[in-house]
């Protein structure tokens, strides 16, 4: 086949006809046209019996290469009823970083047993895994590697490529050590191609590279692969030591799950959702958000009841006229000015020398468009209740509640970061509806005192 | 040097002290150790006469690469004071695609005139990229790319990548063509490194590969690398003729790309602002948008002042009260199932076949969490207030206003992507100013039929 594509709609009728069946021989061969990739979002899709049933049909190499690929819900269901000399299988196949995810996954003791059964080569590097953070470079680093010392010649490190065989990844560097194993230098295969064989590595290595501990947090690892535009990451231990390497899918599957991060953020859930979820556990969680949030708006509520007590009637009711459009303008001024920061912290953009300069910019533009904006409120509250002195209280109270909601916005997602939380939860429900009582609050208590002086 | 590492406090420092006596040589030899993705954030960060005068201290190659690594609005300013015959050494330095890219940011006159100066044969490369739109497949290409007909045995094939040249990326695959050119295998530098250079490249080529029309969108590019682990992408034209080679550094920049548009969009500002932009432009940014929500507040303190005709002051009052709280929980819920469904474009795990399926899941979940809500609030309600008639007015018109918010944020991204705009935007202020005002007219309208009613 010349092209990998998604598979077609008539492919999905085609499985379920054969699946009803079960017939297992026209289901091999559907299945074998598949990448592991599209196997994998077949195996999601598919109820539990069937998903057992077909993961029989693939071969163990396909086996491995779909588990890995799918997604954490379905993976952990379908685990759950191999047997464990199955997993053996499926883990040996897979390269240190895979399998150690996999093992990750499987019960404590279902793991230990599959550790204690599998190579023991392999068993040794996935548990000097598993001790590393998941989210750290150590965590999505594989320790296959090809390493060459310094002195050797180019044949022998072309020698030591074909040794490594093809469970390497299609990596276009090996790298080069000295006798205590440090990294000292990169070899591209291009390199490799072009030179005489009977060179010294030493000689042709490229010194200017960038390697990384193994303890850094993966998203500064996809920034430094995005800035400098590197092709694989060298991970490092204190000395220098070359512990393995980061390979680009790696990054991009950090991407992805950052940029899930920040969705889940944003919607105020609990935890990713997966599309085989419930009705009732997606409900659940985003519920416990949404009840603060509720909380937050009885807050409200008893805020306007306590305030509304030292005004007439009919004040009272025309103050309560623009609650919506404070407690919305804050909200979006807050919004402003939290995805901008976020954003920034995200990409390195703020770093910290210039953060304090950047949040005195956010609050500056937060001020500048609330006084704008109150100075359009204004014009209309005067043009259609004919109060100006309301009108005046109302704009005034606005520009004050948007800027306390740009100061709100910025400022939180810089303690955030430095608190070591994720500052894009600053975009999500807690921090809106915390700008949402205070901006009621600000409005109503300036009303009240301004009303009573002007 | 062994390691990049963005420049250091005590780098900045210095340059600021050096700058300031424009100390040329010592300068010279500061900013030499600088990595270019560096030397392009230091530019970016500096005044511009500073910029012009650092640009003209660093060799060609260095600049051609550093301004490759510039943001727009740096770049076009660096731009506009260089001499043509400049821009001419570094069009002629940089890869096409990064080349094309330059060449955008020029004025039409000055980019004509660097066409028609410089190499031929770059200048068709250039011409021939500049007309497929920016965020497409034949977009970010490059044109260089090592083709190695069927027929050569492996040695031409590593002699075609020698006369390559050091320009060429530092890509692990050479693309195989028949002889219309059209791509029929890659060839990894791999197994170009461990097969006898006799063989033929037709025999050990590769047959499983993943090509993409020039005209696909970036994202869906991004996307099947991601799926696929695709190290890179050869891009064809209609009848599978290699037209270019996309590499992972681009799409990188796609993944941050497409970030930074999903934060404009939550944020509602027009377009994405840059550190060095001024308060008054990032003001007039974001002013529009929260133009528009001012007016929808307006529109909803309209609302809210005929409703409250119908009732006794006292009563209207307390309806009052339970606005901020509906329209709230109604921004909540939308953003939730807003974001949901953005996400699920976005990777692709909502496709057009399920997503019906997905939009009722959705609305259902919405539907739940309103109910259980509403319970919540006619509880509190009745316990406040004692009126328990007046409770369950305010519950019921919390779940319809809910249900609808659901409603709204789960289609909008649907009909949006239909109609070939950014599913993102639902996640802005426009989304959730029609949501503050339909779930105002909701709740205010339900209020008024029940309290007659019941």
């Amino acid at each position: 086949m010349d092209f990998w594509r998604p598979p077609s709609d008539e492919f999905h009728d085609d499985l379920r006809a054969l699946l009803a069946t079960r017939n297992e021989q026209l289901l091999r061969g559907l299945l074998a046209e598949l990448h592991p990739a599209d196997l994998a979002d077949v195996l999601e899709n598919l109820e539990d019996d069937d998903c057992t049933y077909v993961f029989g049909l693939i071969g163990t190499q396909n086996q491995s290469r779909a588990i890995a690929e799918m997604e954490e819900g379905a993976r952990e269901r379908l685990l759950s009823v191999l047997k464990a000399s199955q997993i053996v299988d499926l883990v040996e196949d897979l390269d240190s970083d895979d399998a150690t995810d996999l093992v990750q996954d499987l019960a404590d003791d279902v793991a230990e047993c599959v550790l204690t059964e599998i190579d023991p080569a392999e068993s040794r590097r996935v548990r000097r895994l598993l001790a590393y953070p998941e989210d750290t470079a150590g965590g999505i680093m594989a320790v296959e590697v090809v390493a060459v010392p310094e002195g050797e010649r180019l044949s022998q490190a072309i020698e030591r490529l074909r040794q490594a065989g093809e469970t390497q990844r299609d990596v276009p560097q090996v790298f080069v050590v000295d006798r205590g194993g440090r990294l000292t230098g990169t070899l591209s295969l291009r390199s490799m191609l072009l030179n005489e064989p009977d060179r010294l590595v030493g000689e042709i290595a490229d010194r200017e590279f960038l390697s990384v501990p193994a303890s850094l947090d993966q998203e500064e690892v996809a920034e430094l692969v995005r800035k400098y535009d590197l092709v694989v990451v060298p991970v490092v231990d204190d000395v220098g030591r070359l512990l393995g390497q980061i390979t680009l899918d790696d990054i991009l599957d950090v991407y992805e799950e950052e940029a899930s991060e920040d969705f889940v953020r944003l919607s105020g859930a609990l935890q990713e959702e997966s599309p085989r979820d419930s009705v009732l556990s997606v409900s659940r969680n985003r519920l416990p958000w949404l009840l603060l949030g509720l909380a937050g708006g009885a807050l409200s509520a008893w805020v306007m009841s306590r305030f509304v007590t030292g005004f007439e009637f009919r004040e009272a009711l025309q103050i309560s006229f623009f609650v919506p459009v404070i407690m919305a303008m804050g909200g979006n001024v807050g919004i402003q000015s939290s995805a901008t920061i976020v954003r920034g912290l995200a990409t390195g953009e703020i770093a910290e020398p210039t953060s304090r300069a950047r949040l005195v910019k956010e609050i500056a533009v937060g001020a500048l468009n609330a006084l704008i904006l109150a100075a359009v409120l204004w014009l209309i509250v005067t043009l259609w209740l004919g109060r100006i002195k309301l009108a005046a209280v109302v704009g005034f109270s606005l520009a004050v509640a948007m800027t306390f909601a740009a100061i709100v916005g910025s400022a939180v997602p810089l303690v955030f970061k430095r608190l070591g939380a994720d500052p894009a939860l600053a975009t999500g429900p807690f921090v809106t509806t915390t700008n949402d009582i205070v901006g009621l609050t600000i409005y109503l208590g300036a009303t009240t005192l301004l009303l009573q002086w002007i």
